[in-house]
């Protein structure tokens, strides 16, 4: 066994779907090591969740263990429960879900149980950490982009709503398979090719419409191959933040970083509301270290 | 060889992306036989096109062949022209490619070339043979449902506009991949879940909202598996539907046979329009026998 990290109190695991992050923690909050890999829960196969949680115990020290994610799913390694919004930090660590023989304790997803379905699971932790830690205000509109975006609604610092886009899914989808495939390599950035794909997204009705609209450009030579796939993003993206009803100059708070924050930033900017971007990482490290706080 | 077919005066493909169908046709336009297979453009792999046709001589007598569709595209045989939109079947046959060495005729595609762009390869034929077999009227907005459906507005039996939606596309992906894989194996008809789902589509500036709901749904336990699929073709479908604009009673002829008939029915009728299906094999060999005939 290594040393043990010195200060470390627990390891905290973002387990996601394709990726996995690992934070060790000290019990102020500091993160005194992170690392991130692809060992998502769709890429774990046969292996062992307690055995992935001693690996890291073997290098930073006999720490107990909380994740968030969909480590917590029917997927993932046990099923962690779904707390009802509206839901704050408190009512997560009261529904938590305690694996003792693994000394590890999986975060609940938050769940819409109105009229509207839908479900997270990782996210709750970055938005309600983002508001504990002063990054977002307690009533705010919360964008957090990925492959299954969600728009948080958040009063009094609870989550009362939200909404999830499968965006980043459906580029990753027509990039990888079907009449783009190969079509779609191209950069994506904010530029004229973006901009031109969010003027066509932004209120689109006809959104698979206005996707063959990009193959049909690029065959018929009038719009480069290169720019296909930020053409293409900026009509989901476009299409994503425009259906959101934003006022003007409404403040919308993007937990992300780098590209993915630069695009929606621009988005938002373009359907007339205003973008602060909040770091996500930091938001997941104030979320948990607070959900981990109430365990003790 | 074969004793060749009596009658027979020519041989037609309608060869797409993923299936191809053939008619041995009379000099009258009497199909004598047909048949359908798999074999595709994209699953040609090394296969040769000329011994491809000169294995359905080797059937049904040296005939000379005429092909439409992606056969006739960078991805097919050899790349045919666009004809520009307005377009009629004597555009077509004036803009023919001929190959000569391998007795083959491949009918253009129609572009748009204003200012929005699209494209389509073998759904002319469909909707111009409609037309001239008198299926559908010289003025009509014509739905060809398939994986890139195609709406196409004829004006005085000219193609003069029209719009791809890649609804079965869409459904496709989503079905084979990513967070539904396995969750759309469901039966898809014109129930109570289909139609929940078009009442969730129709209208949608959100529909990768919509979509993700039909997961919720069906985590949180407020939807049996089984009826996802057909929830979500009512969103896709909806959603392509919906958005077209139709005014009340307006008359849509579908293009299509069997289930997509149905569904696309549905929605047509759910938008307040009215629907009248026309059958789609009838028209193809309506419009490849009118081809034909002017190449001669």
């Amino acid at each position: 066994l290594a040393e043990p990290l010195a200060g470390a109190a627990f390891i905290a695991f973002d387990w996601g779907t394709t990726n996995r992050r690992a934070y060790i923690l000290s019990a102020g909050g500091e993160v005194l090591h992170t690392e991130r890999d692809e060992l998502g829960v769709l890429s774990m196969g046969d292996r062992s969740y307690p055995e992935e949680l001693d690996a890291h115990r073997a290098r930073f020290g006999p720490l107990p263990v909380v994740a968030a994610g969909m480590v917590g799913s029917t997927r993932g390694w046990r099923e962690a429960p779904y707390v009802s919004a509206p839901a704050d930090i408190a009512d997560l660590a009261a529904s938590r879900l305690v694996i003792e023989e693994a000394s590890a304790v999986i975060v609940p997803g938050v769940a819409l149980s109105g009229a509207r379905s839908d479900v997270m699971r990782g996210e709750e932790v970055q938005v309600l950490g983002a508001v504990d830690a002063g990054l977002a205000p307690r009533d705010a509109l919360v964008c957090q982009p990925g492959t299954h975006n969600k728009w948080v609604r958040l009063e009094q610092g609870r989550i009362v709503d939200f909404a999830t886009a499968m965006t980043g899914e459906l580029f990753a989808l027509l990039r990888a398979n079907g009449i783009f495939a190969g079509m779609l390599d191209g950069p994506v950035a904010d530029g004229a090719a973006f901009q031109d794909g969010m003027a066509r997204g932004i209120g689109a009705v006809d959104l698979s419409t206005a996707l063959f609209q990009a193959r049909a450009e690029v065959v018929l030579k009038r719009r480069p191959c290169i720019e296909a796939a930020a053409f293409v993003s900026g009509i989901l993206i476009g299409a994503d933040v425009g259906s959101r009803g934003l006022g003007r100059g409404e403040v919308v708070h993007i937990l992300a970083n780098g590209q993915l924050a630069e695009l929606y930033s621009a988005a938002v900017t373009a359907c007339g509301a205003r973008a602060i971007e909040v770091d996500s990482h930091q938001a997941f490290v104030a979320g948990i270290h607070r959900f981990w706080e109430m365990l003790n």
